[in-house]
């Protein structure tokens, strides 16, 4: 029941779109914002010039034109002024980086987890706040850093960024945002999410999934975790848990035992553990390595890899089959670690989503590989680090 | 990259946002709305004129204060003036009612499907017609007709509304929006729905679901077929398909045989057929009198009827599980038949989700079963016919 908004507050909403379309789409010159943004030319000209006085966006000669005469000036984002800092806490590294305004990586740390079960979450609070600190004092003179965002393999709640549970680190109720933000010298939000949605969301803003406005984002390490996008929007659901594909159920009287407790979830049957067991390899030595290294003796011809290339694809194909029916999406993406299942096991997985997703629903869909690859989570915490500046441009700077 | 409405799509916005506030929760007085919509007083006599000059609504004195003094006008919606035909095409019955704004039933027409298989597009269309014409002719003098809304049992393409299939009517790619609009005297779209969509719209504008934001409506019948809401708005996906939880593939090995071709889908495990063959009946004799025989069964003792409903409810509570970890909602509303069995399964259906799904998102979990019965679909396809002009009111009553 909400009333149509002010006119401050679609001043605010047209720089937020006059910023959001550089920061994605790089340096555009004023004529095409015009176009793309639907307003006339002397509306971006007081936009561009609210930007450029915050010190957000320049306007300046384009650096190739190819073309003859004068080139028109193209507005782009101040990445070497504005940025945020990207925290992933990954099942194998500790990453962080600084990234520019435009999606620009200006500097990165990263190192393996501290040893130490259940992991401590000040230490590894003061580890990364460490690696900030480097990397803050050599960003230049006069920037602004307007975001921290951390991504969790866990369950993350919405909005406030408590760790209700990571499974691998033995993290339950964790305030990590208070933690960080205590050891770092800025006055931003520490955001915290959960690392599938923000897959998800580097994929659907940097991406494949650009221009798709309905995808599933995949992601897979030890489990496998799944970020939606429905209608161009993150599925949050109501507490910010939407998204729990790993612990779809699809075999619970037969199944393999999932660490949840139940019996058959997807990520027991269908997650790395499941593969290198299914391989006659040690299930407890998961990772990107052991994953990969079971794809390449299938396509060497070891049958046993093939074989569990096989069981593991179809379950994927059954799981992905059941996230088409419910969400009608028209793009599927595989990251992190299933990646390379998909890579080895393509043709499974297509066979089981053609006999268990709905032909109309099925029609169009589209099955992709991650394109960020590593960085994909990295990326996403980006976007989200900077989500408030792009939505209200200059209060946030004013803030920060 | 949206830019902002214009002063006009504000006005237009908040004309909307009055409209739908008296037309959700009834009269309201001004003062009261300028609190709920954030407005002042000057802008929403402004909208009041506006709305009272076309008819939409009316000011009055509210019929009983229980107060002393002189009570306030109410602003009112105009339910004889301005209505919507809803058309139900169920399982068992043809139903159509003329539905005024404010959601009150006017008038209602409804009968069994007529002979043959498959059912005639054109002959349904034209009982229809018949009906509608019937209770538009009963309609007072200068009342008008802004919208018409189908809902189907089956896969629906949006924005368009072509029937991609219907398994039960064997209707498949049939623009049931055009044979209908060719019958009727009017000159308003047609819009056509699935139904599971329709009574999630339904209870969350005006039952069981009202504030909540992120909602599973699910409705059994033969089928079984979900619809969602999330952060306030209908799930709709690439095409409109998004919810065919009937083909969430719960048990692909061992599953029983669906319609679809798959083996394990939810509606084979958990549907009409499945309970009425697990308590020794004839399976092929589905309806809500079959299944109410079955829970009315169980509740006298009968211990076949007793092990189908545990049976059931398990493949349910699963179900339920599945949805619970990938939309985390605050709220679980059964309806159609799956009211029936729920209430016949409840400890089952709830012991399954306890195990299945994970312990924070099913924390604050609500199951309940619709509030509003055997309407539920006949409401929601009124408040999607009416769902034009809760938007646009002006530009919506100009066109009708």
């Amino acid at each position: 029941m909400k009333a149509g908004p002010s006119q401050d507050e679609v001043r605010q909403q047209n720089l937020g779109a006059l910023l959001r379309h550089v920061h994605f789409d790089g340096p555009t010159s004023r004529a095409v914002l015009a176009t793309r943004l639907g307003l006339n030319r002397s509306t971006i000209l007081g936009l561009v010039g609210d930007l450029t006085a915050a010190g957000l966006v320049r306007e300046e000669l384009p650096q190739e034109t190819g073309r003859a005469g004068r080139p028109s000036l193209v507005v782009r984002p101040e990445s070497t002024r504005v940025h945020v800092l990207a925290v992933d806490l990954g099942v194998e590294r500790l990453a962080t980086a600084l990234i520019g305004l435009g999606g620009v990586f200006l500097d990165r740390r990263e190192c393996p987890w501290p040893d130490g079960h259940p992991q401590d979450p000040a230490q590894v609070a003061a580890i990364l706040a460490g690696f900030a600190q480097e990397m803050l004092a050599r960003a230049p003179d006069g920037s602004s850093c307007v975001g921290v965002a951390v991504a969790v393999r866990g369950i993350v709640r919405h909005p406030d960024g408590l760790v209700s549970l990571t499974p691998n680190m033995g993290w339950k109720g964790v305030d990590f945002a208070g933690a960080f933000a205590a050891r770092l010298p800025l006055d931003v939000p520490v955001l915290v999410a959960n690392e599938a949605n923000l897959g998800a969301l580097a994929e659907h803003r940097r991406g494949i999934g650009r221009g798709s406005q309905n995808l599933v984002y995949l992601h897979g390490e030890i489990g496998i975790g799944a970020g939606v996008i429905t209608d161009g929007e993150l599925l949050r659901g109501e507490r910010g848990y939407a998204g729990e594909i790993g612990h779809m159920n699809v075999n619970p009287y037969q199944g393999r035992p999932c660490g949840c407790g139940a019996h058959g979830c997807l990520e027991a049957e269908a997650g790395e553990r499941a593969l290198l067991e299914a391989a006659g390899r040690d299930g407890r030595l998961t990772g990107a390595d052991a994953v990969r290294s079971v794809v390449t003796a299938a396509d060497r011809g070891d049958v046993s890899a093939r074989a569990a290339l096989h069981r593991v694809g179809d379950w994927l194909g059954i799981g992905i089959a059941n996230l088409v029916n419910l969400f009608d999406p028209d793009l599927v993406i595989l990251g992190g670690t299933l990646r390379d299942v998909f890579l080895g096991s393509a043709a499974q997985v297509r066979s089981r989503i053609n006999t268990n997703a709905l032909a109309a629903v099925r029609e169009h869909l589209r099955l992709r590989v991650s394109e960020l690859g590593d960085d994909t989570v990295l990326i996403g915490a980006a976007e989200l680090a900077f989500s408030e500046l792009l939505t209200r441009p200059l209060e946030t700077l004013t803030r920060s």
